[in-house]
């Protein structure tokens, strides 16, 4: 029998920060979950818009000319090609909308890169 | 400056049910809060699966074989070409992702269909 996707379930199956999981997919469309704090690469995405909906935490989404804060119940749609970077103070649980296939860093590479299709 | 869009105030401008409202595009995709209580019509999306998440409240996705509850901090993606209605015994918020475009009856009409393309 088919059962609804649970957000918190679904977090408690892993701890890695900036390692996002997908949980979900609609169309060609990624649904995923990530764990972070600190401060992320500088990166952009060429062919896709991205969404971070806060779950849990606070999040600031960091662009070249200012900055957004997004708390918990907020979401935020980065655009296409668009260099940012995220940070947290503290540890920050959001879910991601975006492209199957979006490499977490764009082209930036570097020791955050996470696969693009871990499932949970 | 661009601030992060909030859920709640968004939900709070309206009180319309069975009425979404776009509060974000990502590419092609809508990102849309609906209100509702009660049973919507049968219906199904030719083109485009269809997530809901439950942002407050319950609900159940109907489908000719088996149903679906919803819980608040849950999500669950309607296959495109699957008849479904929805259902919620108290007033269910949720948010909705789906194509641009795409009209909240299908092919079904009735007085329930709303317009595809209010933006809140």
């Amino acid at each position: 029998m088919q059962t609804a996707i649970n957000l918190d379930e679904k977090f408690s199956r892993f701890s890695e920060r900036w390692s996002p999981k997908i949980i979900a997919q609609m169309n060609d469309y990624h649904f995923k979950l990530v764990k972070f704090e600190g401060e992320f690469v500088w990166h952009d995405h060429k062919d896709t818009d991205e969404v971070f909906i806060v779950i849990d935490g606070e999040m600031v989404i960091h662009f070249r000319s200012h900055d957004v804060r997004v708390r918990k119940g907020e979401l935020f749609v980065i655009p296409k090609g668009v260099e940012h970077k995220t940070s947290a103070k503290a540890e920050c649980r959001a879910m991601l909308v975006e492209a199957a296939g979006t490499v977490n860093t764009g082209d930036a590479g570097g020791e955050k890169t996470a696969h693009a299709d871990v499932w949970i």
